[in-house]
């Protein structure tokens, strides 16, 4: 792994924290960045989150691994024309937020000797831009692979022994698992947040406290990143707003009932799970 | 100011923050505790949030000023039962996160020379207990005052100048005013963290990162504090409720359409609402 070249694409937030805790912790011998935004590519050279900053064929033919670090709607394109240029042996990897489609999409339109692993950090911010990049950003966090089952193990090996590098904790998931699983943990409380926020009308502004904002905190998210990935996922996230209505009908009758042992039983529920999330990494 | 003597009944986090920041910044010469549990009377003694642990007759009969914090569904009782033992001129407050209910429970039965000026800190946590009380808490923070076009404007004043000793900022508004507003900004998001947190499986805990943390932190509020709260407001909360359930609507729509345009604003309208949010104090 030392003596290896890692090539990001795409220096933002995410790409930007991979460059750094990689030649932090000696993960690459060498980080190439490449980004369509001259000015990020600047910044992450700045930050000192890249070694070099490289056209895409330049870092693909140099890389043993590349990172694919860009919207959900954009990854398998760019996977599968990094690919192309990449040396055989070559693994190529993304931090997409869904899986399912970007696994089938790259499928069957790599040349020979070149594999794709699906991978997805569980760590990121509302925040965008390799200006937020920190080297600790993986540090215990969990991330997703979603090798399918002609997927060699070596590889998989590969970029599970690269995250652990970072610091990370790796499980490895079937991509619809992941999308299913995701739905609910992530792209449910983005949509809901963004709802909440849309609801406020300018003269409560003044009348939000910390609450509110801990609550809304994701729809600072950007709608470019986050209408694909919820685009991607729409089916099981249609399923996992479907289980939320249940639970807000269950406070609905509770509080038009007056059924205060039922209140409290959700409540105490919610409470329950959320205590048991507060204890764990 | 200066020489007044403050009783504080109930001396958990809102009680013993009020406490602590009284007796820092001199808005109280002396603060008495009241609280039925002995042990949070203690702790509050041992970490000086007050001066003296008193019996509640006693602190009342020496209180110029009175703060009741306690669940919602106890505050009116308590707040009339001090006031029968306070001095004429003596001023009753409270900390309650609603009002209507708590302002029409008290009218007409407190004795001749009583005030009482319905008070709501937008501060807090889902922590409770004296041992999270500090002095800081309400620096900088909205507190609501509810009083009636028949509470005398020198009582009001000085409850709002109480908290400004504090550092906090007050707005009067009418009390049902008051609870429409916080059934959107308080208690809809606190009853949509208790609902997301509650549709979580326990296989899915790992898969959850600071996304789902933070939206859900509101449902590790204690149930004994927040069904009270979403019981008294009610019919407000079902109001709001039925606005969120609007928006997600919209949400279920684009998704179901694969209608791009419409999620891309949906995320962009949460997204301008909490950035605005996030420049405010």
């Amino acid at each position: 792994m030392a003596a290896s070249t890692l090539a990001v694409v795409g220096v933002g937030l995410i790409g930007g924290s991979i460059g750094l805790a990689a030649r932090r912790c000696g993960a690459a011998a060498r980080v190439l960045g490449v980004d369509r935004d001259p000015a990020a590519l600047e910044s992450a050279l700045a930050l000192g989150a890249i070694d070099e900053a490289c056209d895409e064929l330049t870092a693909a033919a140099a890389a043993d691994l590349v990172v694919v670090c860009a919207p959900v709607d954009l990854i398998a394109d760019l996977v599968v024309r990094v690919a192309c240029a990449c040396r055989a042996g070559t693994i190529v990897t993304d931090v997409g937020s869904t899986k399912a489609g970007i696994v089938a999409a790259v499928r069957g339109r790599l040349p020979p000797g070149l594999v794709f692993v699906g991978g997805h950090p569980l760590a990121g911010s509302e925040k965008h831009g390799p200006e937020h990049a920190r080297d600790g950003l993986f540090a215990g966090r969990l991330v997703v692979l979603t090798p399918t089952p002609w997927t060699p193990e070596a590889a998989s090996g590969r970029v599970r022994d690269f995250w652990q590098a970072l610091g990370a904790r790796v499980r490895f998931m079937e991509a619809g698992e992941h999308d299913r699983a995701l739905a609910l943990t992530s792209h449910l409380p983005h949509l809901l947040a963004s709802a909440l926020a849309g609801t406020l009308p300018p003269d409560l502004y003044e009348v939000t406290a910390t609450g509110f904002r801990d609550t809304t905190r994701l729809a600072s998210g950007h709608p470019a990143v986050w209408t694909p990935i919820l685009r991607a996922n729409h089916a099981a996230l249609l399923d996992a707003l479907a289980l939320l209505e249940a639970q807000l009908d269950r406070f609905r009758q509770a509080l038009a009932c007056d059924d205060l042992a039922s209140l409290n039983a959700l409540l105490q529920l919610g409470k329950t799970v959320r205590d048991r999330l507060a204890g764990r990494g």
